[in-house]
């Protein structure tokens, strides 16, 4: 037992304060090791479904930017688990998973609950460890000290991931009653520094580079709020002219240096200025002919983080062929998602962009004003009309932008920007999702930390982008983009920042998939899901392809009855339900009010009229783009 | 698509019938292809929770004995499958897993719903394809069409198991508005024979060394009901006096040759001649003290099936230490269970058991009538005491068998037969589980294709045995014995046997981990679930060890506050709440009556009550066996 509870005092010594655990009597020594030691009290949480819980340990992870510890018991159990893992792998979350094994001698003899655990998530894990199963031998203590500490690093450097360790365990699993735990003060400790980021660094051939092409396009992926990196990219948007594009995953709002003051007085919504990246390329790209696309074309294409939502910007690139991609990416594989890569560059994108963004170029004939919300060519604005009298690339240039890349996609940006406006200030359509959703959107609480689920709230939320001044934070498992964990994984979030509203947007098949989410026996009083239920999966209905096909209904939308009402009883959590727009808005502000408790918002909306209505925004954009 | 319609076309040939798919984009092709073949019509079924799919397919296999096919998207959609593959290799049960991908080119591009799917399962499949992502040159039509032969026959042959074909899938998904699928008719089909069982055999060798032994004692493990199988143990018990033991889940109840009439007019259950084999071990083992066993101890072990339940059994079997142990298998890797391993018997069990039944061996002194049940020694059945007044050992020997071996297992059988009966006889105690669970057993339909799920239930049935003269196969997920998916594994059987009752016995962990089982649209009216309620993992109160930690109640036995009423209500199940026993005797006629649809019967038990009644049944063990 003593190199068990070990593993929780070396958990503790790395910082390590979260622990999620399904019961099981095989992990008994680990469950006991983690309950019994201080380092962990009230941080460490009972989750059955294993499935559940590592999604739950995923939000944790993502809220708390720690590795969070997750246990387990032999068998089945860990592959539960799996899902997460994945997702966590490629979303580059820390999840140190410990599943309780049998001694290795009883694999595959045909006792219970004994499967193949040795490296369970293949490649889908950082690394996987295997815990000695003798550890009275000196060098066998040393060795399981020193693996625990290689995982937590492992896990925890960029970039981070799951890595797993396999702890064999022989029978008595329970101490003594009445025998306390006792934790070594001298277990070993390895520190491992993450990837040494240049405090100054100078780029003077990429910069070199930079300034010859002249038509520099950044693009961001999914990555975590990092206000070091908003200031770099507002320079380099301001300063020298390239345009950000920016997906809502991305988390590049421009908020993260707003003061505290500006967002509760409602100043900063007023400031658009801070939000100087471009967000709505997956509205006018998606109108646009090959040749207007031309206009948009950069020579160097600059990206970071992780995956993209939007398909349309995805084909764009990799359409538009760039003379240089260079992909910035600490450490790790890289992709080469838009089939140009030229140049991998081995730098945190913070300490990249900061270095671009002070480099000696000269300056561009850049704007001094840099805010382009909402204010292009008079004669598109004021009617509520549909744009299109004036063609986009020949409105004038919002902020008086000069000729070049940055203007066309200002120009573009501005005109989606508008489209929307004029779209949804139409007269009233018949209650549908996408409006619903808009309306839930534009209601979020400030600070919200907001989870998308897969598959159309991510893609409606890149679309309608976030409201200004609000300091929103956006997660989304995209990762794997599975339907499977989104609820857990902002059940995790709620339980790890209790003094923050977490609101998770959702449809139905999503939360029915991962109900037990709510599982367990820890209050989340600052949780509200708003669940878009137009029972199926209607992203069917909207994408081309099935909706052509006579098996649409029965083997592509897959029609369920549920609602939420059962599981908002089951669970405790308030409910409203809602099925037109005055009894949305009147929900609104008494389900996002603070301290009233978990709450369940269901937004009922028929499939049909849902993929008819996103077919007239299609038109819109048509229109207006083409 | 004509490749991958050809998958649809080389299933049909094959004979499988059944497919349980999950919607998805990338599985487009694979759906149209299953859903427009003839052969697959009202069989192809969509469940949206992976998990709960996969785990429905293996319920189906099971009952039809045919492979499965499972199809899903990609991305963690396969991993979702993992916990019932890793289910269906230890158990055996055969499953085509066909996972559609990315084509290879665009893997680990930060593309959406992207993972590493090639040999996605590790060493929890019986093998991993890939099939080729273009298919236009001949061979690779061929390569195609082979290696999906190559799977099913892999999946099918023994030892049966799941199998996973990776498909990568260029785009467009769907053909166009209209176009009809096209089966080829000159697919390339190769049949495999499963392993050439020997007609007839012979075995000298082994007949004299069990001949030479004389204490031959027959162990049965996780096995499906065999007919064959059971008469020629009936043989060998009857005529040589080998003891037969089997755990409930090794379907050796005597019963698989019953004629339809006994069944039904009940004379079936008035004779308990059928039931050769021994069930009591799990009462009785638990109670002996060492020099008791050495009454019970083999020469010669001769085991065949899967995983024992029996915790108890398998430690008296590894100190027993037989100077012999032939596990019967016909291929596959064996194990060596009760480290006594010493000759491996390459057969199927009935070929084998029929082999040494009939051959040459001189007639032992052995009884006539080969009758146990409840009719040892007059003076411990009267009253309904417990038994103790007269030593199990020194009882009048059931049947008038021998001295030897069969007639101390006869012995100990006997008296744990009539220890229960006594027990159970007792004055009415609280109502509890233990107690319950009897009453529902008893109450079964004939014919009742029987789900134990883990953790408890298995147990509890295992100590109980089943009611005489009903035909009832029992099921239980031992592989892995995990509780992800033993209600989903129910509802497969009863969506695979609408014509026969299938009834799940569960407790609450287990049912409301897997409620996704319900949440499809297929009704399932023969089904009934009957709930043991205690809210909470009862089983860690129950075993030694975690009940004497003070962490009990918070983090082994997880208390949960569900009941199954709102699961009930979602999902159109008629909902049988009970509580005591009066209660629960007047509801199971109405709850096991035939053609009333979908039923769960919840039988609300209190921890501490049942842990006590436990307790007190141990006692009675002990008083009885020391």
């Amino acid at each position: 037992m003593q190199a068990v509870y070990n593993i929780a005092e070396i958990c503790a010594r790395h910082g390590i304060t979260d622990v999620v655990l399904s019961p099981g009597s095989r992990s008994a020594p680990l469950t006991l090791a983690f309950a019994r030691h201080p380092a962990f009290a009230g941080r460490l949480r009972v989750v059955p479904d294993e499935r559940a819980a590592a999604f739950i340990g995923l939000g944790i992870a993502q809220a708390t930017r720690r590795p969070v510890v997750l246990v387990c018991t032999s068998g089945s159990a860990g592959l539960n688990y799996a899902p997460a893992v994945a997702e966590a792998f490629f979303q580059q979350v820390p999840l140190l998973v410990l599943t309780a094994d049998r001694p290795p001698e009883w694999i595959d003899q045909l006792d219970g609950q004994t499967i193949r655990q040795q490296n369970l998530y293949g490649r889908h894990a950082k690394g996987a460890f295997d815990f000695p199963v003798d550890t009275t031998h000196a060098d066998a203590k040393w060795h399981a000290e020193r693996l625990v500490n290689e995982a937590i690093n492992l896990a925890g450097t960029y970039p981070a991931g799951p890595v797993q360790v396999n702890v064999p365990l022989r029978e008595p699993f329970y101490p003594k009653a009445g025998e306390e735990a006792h934790y070594e003060q001298d277990v070993k400790i390895i520190r491992d520094t993450d990837y040494p980021f240049p405090a100054g660094i100078s780029l003077p051939g990429a910069l070199q580079d930079a300034k010859a092409t002249g038509r520099v396009l950044i693009v961001a992926g999914q990555h975590r709020a990092d206000a070091d990196l908003e200031v770099a990219l507002r320079t380099l948007s301001a300063e020298h002219g390239f345009p950000v594009i920016a997906d809502v995953i991305a988390n590049v709002s421009g908020e993260q240096d707003l003061l505290h003051d500006e967002i509760l007085n409602g100043s900063a919504a007023e400031n658009p200025a801070y939000d100087f990246a471009l967000h709505r390329h997956d509205v006018f790209l998606a109108g646009l002919s090959a040749d207007e696309k031309a206009a948009l074309q950069p020579d160097l294409l600059i990206t970071f983080g992780q995956s993209l939502i939007s398909k349309a910007l995805k084909l764009f690139l990799r359409g538009a062929a760039p003379q240089q991609h260079w992909h910035v990416q600490a450490s790790g594989p890289a992709s080469d998602t838009f089939r140009r890569t030229t140049k991998i560059i081995r730098l945190e994108p913070a300490t990249f962009f900061q270095a671009l963004a002070t480099a000696e170029l000269p300056p561009a004939d850049v704007p001094q004003q840099v805010g382009y919300a909402i204010q292009i060519s008079a004669n598109s604005t004021e009617s509520g009309t549909p744009t299109g009298a004036t063609h986009w690339l020949s409105s004038v240039p919002p902020g008086g932008w000069p000729a070049g890349l940055g203007d066309a996609w200002h120009k573009a940006d501005a005109a989606a920007t508008q489209l929307l406006a004029d779209f949804f200030a139409r007269p009233m359509p018949e209650f549908n999702e996408f409006s619903a959703f808009r309306l839930a959107l534009n209601a979020l609480p400030i600070y919200t930390a907001l989870h998308l689920a897969n598959s159309m709230a991510v893609r409606y939320a890149n679309i309608l982008g976030l409201p200004h001044g609000r300091h929103i934070e956006v997660f989304a498992n995209r990762g794997t983009s599975g339907i499977d964990g989104c609820t857990s994984t902002a059940v995790g979030a709620a339980l790890a920042q209790p003094g923050r509203p977490v609101v998770l947007l959702t449809g139905d098949v999503a939360f029915f998939y991962d109900r037990n989410a709510f599982w367990h026996n820890y209050p989340t009083p600052n949780l509200r899901v708003v669940l878009f239920n137009n029972h199926g999966g209607g992203i069917f209905r909207i994408i081309d392809g099935p909706r052509q096909q006579p098996e649409l209904d029965e083997f592509f939308e897959t029609r369920q009855r549920l609602t939420a009402e059962n599981t908002a009883r089951d669970f405790n959590l308030r409910y409203f339900p809602v099925s037109a727009f005055a009894e949305l808005e009147a929900a609104l502000p008494v389900f996002f009010a603070a301290e009233t408790g978990a709450a369940v918002l269901e937004v009922f909306t028929d499939s049909k009229t849902n993929a008819a209505f996103f077919e007239q925004y299609r038109a819109a954009v048509k229109q207006a783009f083409s």
